[in-house]
């Protein structure tokens, strides 16, 4: 299969492209002494978590329970997944799931630790817990040191727990900030006897920094294998870094400066990205997606020296990669102009 | 099944209102001798689709092949597919449903034309193809009456092919631009002995003042069945009229302002309204969901005057209810607390 035989709105996965991202984070890692572990949330599939696992990642990263399952179908044993999980159906399937593979995941609340401790009991198959710490991204996160030791305390204590240590998502740019909230963290716990096995860091922005917080053990990047118009407009890579393309056609001409295409936001997604329009068509770099409607991505040629005519195809680099993997059932890997494996989308559309 | 018992994120649609809404934009149309040709791409469901065909709809609209082909198999008979069809494939499978529904089309170029008339040749079970205008909305159409008639024209040259009349997505707030441009464009079109039989208008914002446009003889809503932020921020339809909430559990509660759902951007979507923040949270109207990252969202409590709990549910009225229908493998039809029905959403992520 080639890549004119496909029907459009479709998207491509370039394998040198994705290989290239791949092989540059682990040495990153492997050179400053940091373990690897990615963030599947990308990609969604197996094939490119295994990938992933043969060039030396200590293991993978999910974003949700369903996503979790979905990897350990596919043949992935080293799983965190750094998400509250609340509720009697996940906490059994969390349960169910640990059954199978070698799990961790986080908690940043008294709640979410007592659930854990209620569903997991085994002391000699303990579940690994982490405590989530907001270091300036203000997301989820306890607030300070002494949040981050009363939890790894609960957490020591329950008898089907064991503290595994602590889980950051950086602020962008402020790994400095970072690092000065886990330097004043980690005496607190190795004080009380909780020294944190794994200090884990995530993000692609700064991926190529990620040795500069010296307390992280292991960073956790995602949309790197990818990456997409958000992350260039970040600073991190170029297009030629860029290995999702959505492959789109040229449905009217209705002037001399406007496109239209039949990808609109249910393909290319609305996200924004730090550059203009919503994405960019890598035939014709010059032009600018204006707007999306739900199957229509509105395109001005103005600047373009030369201009698509209907029927015309062209791949749009989108604003953001992670959320483009989600709206379809198949992603197409190729090699050059050859479908190498339409592969299913198995963890999107599921609930939690 | 209860509420209750739905594990997180879940899109939930209450039956009452959708009914509601129904049957206001039918009593509409009637009132104004309109047709109504409900657009699908809001809801997906053919169970929605008959709904509306049972209160008096024309037909139905919908915006991709895929959706009009889920559509055929769950028994609608009459579809609109206001869209270019371009390429062997689409064609083929264009000519497949035209055998199994009463169909029709549009065309906006000589080139969309070319390609209907090349694969559609049977004069007796002749392809409706209407010409789109573009009456302002500065998106896909012909840009005067004289393409209109070109267009008509090569339309009904073709033998396999019907000159069904004129569609156009009118300028949100513009209703008297598309009547103006309609009212030059028909006399030029019928004193060719080219007459629309259908002149057909669209969109959800303007839709109790479609007759003003006096041209138009049917009318395709779309998000009007659930409504959303968007619609409200754009001055149609209140907080009771939206029958779409996405049912999401607080996970975090890091300060004492601020909450973490476990809906983000591949739940909500990025789409924005007119209004700040990413959905309305019904128990909670005052807080904000400042940001999205993929599986959180960031909810500002400030202006609260009381707090969700971490473990509480809540249900979001989401910005823009047509791409969240299209995020989900399923949504849950519910009439008061109890579910009617779990209905798979068939035609998305699927291709074309």
């Amino acid at each position: 299969m080639h890549i004119a035989d496909i029907d459009t709105p479709a998207v491509l996965i370039d394998l040198d492209i994705l290989e290239r991202n791949l092989r540059a984070a682990q040495a990153y890692a492997d050179t400053h002494g940091l373990k690897l572990r990615p963030h599947v949330k990308t990609h969604k599939l197996p094939r490119i978590a295994r990938m992933q696992m043969d060039l030396g990642a200590t293991g993978i990263t999910a974003q949700k329970l369903g996503e979790a399952e979905a990897m350990a179908d596919g043949g992935l044993t080293d799983i965190f997944l750094p998400y509250n999980i609340l509720g009697q159906a996940k906490l059994d399937r969390l349960h169910a799931l640990h059954e199978r593979v070698k799990l961790s995941v986080i908690a940043d609340s008294a709640v979410t630790v007592a659930g854990y401790a209620a569903r997991f009991t085994d002391a000699a198959h303990p579940l690994t817990v982490l405590v989530e710490c907001d270091t300036g991204a203000a997301r989820c996160g306890v607030q300070d040191g002494h949040e981050a030791l009363a939890l790894a305390r609960q957490i020591a204590a329950a008898p089907g727990l064991r503290f595994g240590g602590l889980m950051a998502y950086p602020k962008r740019g402020d790994l400095a900030g970072t690092s000065a909230w886990l330097a004043a963290t980690i005496p607190l716990l190795a004080g009380a006897g909780l020294a944190p096995d794994v200090v884990s860091t995530g993000g692609t922005p700064d991926m190529f920094r990620a040795a500069e917080v010296g307390e992280a053990t292991e960073h956790r990047p995602g949309t790197y294998v990818y990456n997409d118009r958000m992350q260039i407009g970040f600073g991190h890579g170029n297009w030629a870094d860029c290995a999702m393309t959505v492959l789109t056609t040229v449905v009217s001409r209705p002037t001399a400066t406007r496109a239209i295409l039949d990808a609109g936001s249910k393909a290319l997604a609305a996200d924004t990205a730090p550059l203009p329009g919503h994405g960019r068509i890598v035939e014709y770099p010059e032009a600018i997606i204006t707007a999306l409607n739900e199957e229509h991505g509105m395109v001005d040629l103005t600047p373009c020296p030369r201009r698509p005519e209907i029927g015309e195809r062209v791949r749009v680099i989108p604003n953001h990669a992670c959320v483009v993997t989600n709206l379809f059932d198949h992603i197409h890997l190729i090699r050059g102009d050859v479908v190498d494996e339409v592969a299913a989308v198995t963890s999107r559309g599921r609930l939690g």
